[in-house]
This record gives structure tokens, C-alpha cells and sequence, in this order.
């Protein structure tokens, strides 16, 4: 079950409503990574405190561990993680593609090793429909070959990306075949690749539509290339897909980023840049990004961002919470476990708040006022 | 400032209630571990929902990081980690014994080299009395040397015993004048040593009680001995210190430690374990201890334990929260950080709640019965 109502515009940009099998997603979003069923370094209660709507799984990851048959013995991912609230589960298809030289790939799917425990495994569209019946996910993504940006050392070729971009489409027709008669309740979204070639991303668009799928992704960023082959993909795919139907870019990106797809006509994002930089101390505020390893911070009283009301910048309302730089870079000096966790609830709630936003200015038909904002604040320094 | 009030009693074991500067702490007490300014991979939020009411801090660490100059400019301890009950800090003795050959004592003090960037450094009653007082802690411990169990290789000797617990007598003389010289506010306790030998225990207590100190600790257990000297120390010494002062035991232990300890007649604990067995997989329970990491956990839908209302076990009663042990086990399996956070909650969780279940049957003078049926209900199996 996929719903999506258009609730404003504002020349490409988009304010939406998203209504899944386990709740409703206000659209523009962020959906942080939630990999092994856990989204790294933060409590569940915390991604409930800071407003994450919805979440990821990785497929891929999951079947390896902890494997099907404890997710069946839970009723799929919601049960086993508790989280009820919307999920949704990439394909496998770029975590065997990042295992390099390790996959072998064919028309009928991809043979590789575990790099768990070295087991000969075989991860076709079928299985990968199977496993996410299994998971539940309210948003289940289609198994797609993601196009490299390099191919064995040279830029990806035409021939390459047009050769890959066509296994996709054939993989999608059997991803819905599957889908159909796992009797799967939830949504199957298509993925757009093409490489970073137009006409080839235009190709696989059109393919794509004709299949009225609930919801589309663009893939294949992200890869490696360039940041203006990124934004030339950006600006190309997302508004050309049906303007009443989701849409999702996968696995971007900087904040700056996100503000520029929203521009573009995208509606969902997910990305591990938040929370994997909360880990090396790299964190995000609304007038730019900090170091918080940098020795300048040895003795300063204030919080990350002033303006920020997260737990670990401004307390939980009842006394507790909000701390110092100082305290922060104490902490990640001395490699305590409580400089990445605090690290990674402001940097979430970052990236969600600033979707918030982006989604009040929609609301009252000021977006380009808020990027003019945006765009400032993030230039003033921290 | 340090009041104590003597609640009830039944045998040797004793209700209290101790009022410090930063507030009251209902004793027998747990007291969990926060060495560098932070209790290991808890959220301070979380310490305040399972009423922790007093932490430790490590004087030797906050030393050597962030330092006196940090310290200074956030006046204190309380303030750098924005924790507003009262702490607790040992005196750096224990810290400088366990750096073994790389320090030399002498009736000065302990010269050694910083295990953090090598400086020579040199520590001292008045030296640690100093840093104490910048650190502002609500209960200050005097400097003392920490008998060893093994001395180069041998069991510590009477003499060896005698001379350590007589240098740390002369110290305790030398960290009352500095504290008087400096006028802390807060709450000097003395530290009874003597090795494993009764009458040197007993020649310490009777020098410490003559200098009318606020409180008393015992020192010394904890390191290296069989568990048979520990409890023959437990039940000589807490019993002999003055009924009116609250006593310590330092560095004490199991669950089962605990309670044999309430029954000596000790008021105040702390120790690693629950949070240093909780990053190991090893979670304290009321029916026994369970190694998450062990397989015969992998579909186990129930929680660490179904009598535990922490948030890992039954959640924050607002719909979130409460874990299997097939997730917990997941997590771990997969070195997921969310495994040691959700594990270190529950353990601290567990000491906290067994503490406060102590002193509810001492209220209403059925301590005996708890001990026997805490007894049984750990020999149960989990």
C-alpha cells in the first residue's frame, strides 16, 4: 500500500504526504541508515525523540545476518528491531556491486562469497523480492545493477552503461513478477540508471513509467563521480518522472545536497554521511561544518549550533542534557563511546531538521527564500 | 558539607540517607563508574531515568585529560560533564599503583611518566587534594598507596603491608591539612588499608577514626585476591568504623558482593563491572548472568529479563524500547555500538534497581528475607 498526495509546489520543488502499511512520511525526507537493523550509534528512542519518520534496512546485509530465519521468526524487520514505524529496504543490488572483483555478474543474477563466513551465495531478482517479503519493508526497491562511474580502471563507457542499464529493465520485469505473486502488500519502487549519460538515464525512465510502478528512485549516483556529474543527474532524472508518483535518491548526501535535489523534484533521500561522520567527529550545523578533534574547541562553553535543539546541543527540556564543545572534543579525544553517540543525534537531527524546514517553506511558498537562507547561513562559519 | 542520617538497621546492615553539596543519596548505594567525565556508552539522560543518584570520576584521568585548565573554566567537574547530583572522586592512587613499574613511590609521593604523552609527572596528597578541589567532587578520597595483593611476584608480606598502610596513614595527615588549607567545601573521606591481614586492617581504622573524618572507605580489596580474602576483609572491617559515618567499599563486585556487603554493614559501592561486562556481552539478570553472544539466544523473543524495567528490557512505557535477546544477540554478533549501549543501560539498570530493592526490605525490616530469596532467585537461572 503506497499513497502519495501533492500537498504544494514551488517551480520543482515538491511538498508531499506519503501513507504506508506502518504510517504516514511528510515529504521532502531523510531517512537515516539503518543497515543491520540498527541505525549506528543512536538509541530507537532517540530517532523517535528527533521525528525520523521513516528508516532503512539493507537487505543484503540482513540475509547475511542474522539471516531469514530469525526474520521470519519475527514477523519481518519491524518486529525484530521494534521500530513500527515506515521502513524501507534497498535490493542488495549495490552492496554486491561494492564488493568488487568478489561477484560474478550474469542475465540470471549475481554469484559471490559471503563476507561473512565465505559461503558460495547467488542473489538473483527473485531472491532479493523474497528476502523483502520476508523483511516487511513498506518500501521494497527493485534489484538493479548499479552502473560504476569506473569500470575496470576507464570511465564507464556508453556500450558499458547502456549494457547495464538494460539488464536493469530486465531485472525490474522480474522483480514485479515476483513481487506479484509473493502477494508482497507494500510498495515496489523502479530504479533509473543510465550512468551519467541523459539519454540513456531518459531511456530507462521511460521504460520504467510505463510500468506504473507506486514510486521511482534514481540510482547510480553517488558512485564515485564527480560532484557536477552528480548535480547534472540531479537536475536532469527526478522531474521527469510522473509528477504524482514518490520520488527517491538514492544514497545523497551533503546538506547542501539535499536542499539542491529538493530543488530538482526529489522527495526521499537517504545517506550514512550523518551518521558515519558523527563517528570521525565530524559534525553539521546550520552555519557550517566543525571538526570537533580540532584543539580550538579545548575550552569552549558553547554547544555545536546554538541554534540547534537536539539533545545533545540543547538538553531534552527537563534539565538533562546540552553540552560543550569542550566536552565533546573531551570526549572524542579520549575515545569514549559517548563523543560518536552524541555526535550522532545531533547530526541526525540535523539532517531531519533541516528537512523540516524545507518543508515549512513549502508549506507557505517561500523555498527559494529558505535556500537563499540556507545557502548564507551555511557560508557564515561556525 | 556531608550529613548522614542512620535510617534503620537490622543486623549490620543499615538504611541511610547521605546529604552532600549537590544533593541526597539514599544508601546501600551503587555508584556507577564515570572515569574521564562519562559513565562507558550511557547517555546521561539514561543514568537520570534509572535514578542513578551519585558517579564516580577518576581524579588520575580528568588530570591528565582535558586537564586543570579546562577544568577551571567550567568550575568543576559537575559543570564540564553537566551532571548536577553529586560525584564522587578517588584520589589517583589507585590509578598510579596500576601503572606497576612505571612509577616510583616515595614518602613524598609517586613520581611516574604519563601514559598519555610521557610527561614526567608527580603526584602527591597535596597534589591530589589540589586537583579535587578544582574538580569541586562532593566526596573527596585521600591519597593513599593501594597495598597490592603480589609484590614482585610474591604474596605481599606482613612487614610489606605494614609499611604501605603506615605511608598511607601519614598521607591521609598531609591531605587533611591541604583540604583544611584549601577550604574545600565538600566531604574528605580516609581510606582503611592494611593488606590482607586483620590487625593492620584494624591498626588503620582505629589511626582514621581518631581523626573524626566525614566518611570512611575500605581500600585494597579488589586487586588480585581470591574471593575468600575479599569477603574475610568485607566482614572484618566496615563493621568497626563508626556507626554514625558512611562507609565505602571501593572497587566491590558482583551482585553477590553487594549484598554480602550490605550485611557487613557497607553503605557505598562502585565498580566497572556493569559497565565493563555489559561491552562484553555479559548481562547481570535477576535469575543469574547470560552471555548474549552465545547462540542459543539467536530466535530468543524474550527480553534480558522479564522482571527488568529498563528500557532495554520492557522499554520507556511510552511504546518504545524493549529488545529481544535474539536482537541484543544480533547487534553483538554484528559489533554493532547500539549492543554495548543497550547492554551497559540494563547492567546499570540491574546493580541500580538491586540497590534500591535492598534498601526497600531494610525500610521495612525484612532485609533477611531479601538476601535469601535474591539468593535463590539468582541460582534460578536465566
Amino acid at each position: 500500500m503506497l499513497q502519495f498526495e501533492l500537498l504544494a509546489t514551488e517551480g520543482l520543488a515538491r511538498r508531499g504526504r506519503l501513507t504506508l502499511n506502518h504510517g504516514v512520511v511528510q515529504t521532502p525526507i531523510f531517512m537515516p541508515v539503518g543497515t543491520y537493523g540498527t541505525v549506528k550509534g543512536v538509541l530507537p528512542r532517540s530517532l523517535h525523540d528527533m521525528n525520523a519518520q521513516i528508516i532503512l534496512g539493507n537487505t543484503f546485509h540482513l540475509w547475511m545476518r542474522p539471516g531469514l530465519d530469525v526474520m521470519r521468526h519475527f514477523g519481518g524487520l519491524h518486529g525484530f528491531e521494534n521500530w513500527h514505524k515506515p521502513i524501507l529496504t534497498d535490493s542488495g543490488g549495490f552492496q554486491v556491486w561494492s564488493l568488487g572483483e568478489m561477484r560474478k555478474i550474469s542475465e540470471e543474477g549475481v554469484k559471490f562469497a559471503s563476507p561473512v563466513n565465505g559461503d558460495k551465495l547467488f542473489l538473483t531478482p527473485e531472491i532479493s523480492m523474497q528476502i523483502q517479503t520476508v523483511l516487511n519493508s513498506d518500501i521494497v526497491m527493485q534489484f538493479d545493477e548499479c552502473t560504476p562511474y569506473e569500470t575496470k580502471g576507464h570511465l564507464t563507457t556508453e556500450a558499458e552503461a547502456r549494457h547495464s542499464m538494460e539488464l536493469s529493465r530486465r531485472w525490474m520485469k522480474r522483480c514485479m513478477a515476483e513481487f506479484e505473486r509473493l502477494q508482497n502488500p507494500n510498495a515496489l519502487f523502479g530504479i533509473v540508471q543510465g550512468g551519467m549519460f541523459e539519454h540513456l538515464r531518459q531511456e530507462s525512465l521511460e521504460a520504467l513509467v510505463e510500468l506504473d510502478l507506486p514510486g521511482y528512485a534514481v540510482g547510480g549516483v553517488s558512485v564515485g563521480e564527480p560532484k557536477e556529474d552528480m548535480l547534472r543527474i540531479m537536475a536532469h532524472t527526478p522531474h521527469r518522472l510522473p509528477a504524482h508518483k514518490p520520488r527517491y535518491l538514492m544514497g545523497v548526501g551533503t546538506p547542501e545536497d539535499l536542499v539542491e535535489g529538493v530543488s530538482c523534484g526529489v522527495d526521499m533521500f537517504d545517506c550514512v554521511m550523518p551518521t558515519r561522520n558523527a563517528r570521525n567527529g565530524h559534525l553539521f550545523t546550520r552555519f557550517g561544518d566543525l571538526k570537533i578533534r580540532n584543539a580550538r574547541h579545548k575550552s569552549d562553553e558553547r554547544p555545536i549550533d546554538e541554534t540547534c535543539r537536539c539533545y545533545t546541543c540543547a538538553g531534552d527540556g527537563q534539565g538533562h542534557g546540552g553540552f560543550s564543545r569542550a566536552y565533546l572534543h573531551h570526549l572524542e579525544r579520549c575515545g569514549e563511546m559517548l563523543a560518536p553517540m552524541l555526535a550522532t543525534i545531533h547530526n541526525l537531527h540535523y539532517y531531519l531538521q533541516l528537512m523540516q524546514e524545507v518543508r515549512d517553506a513549502l508549506d507557505v511558498g517561500q523555498f527559494a527564500a529558505f535556500r537563499a537562507r540556507f545557502a548564507a547561513d551555511r557560508a557564515r562559519g561556525v
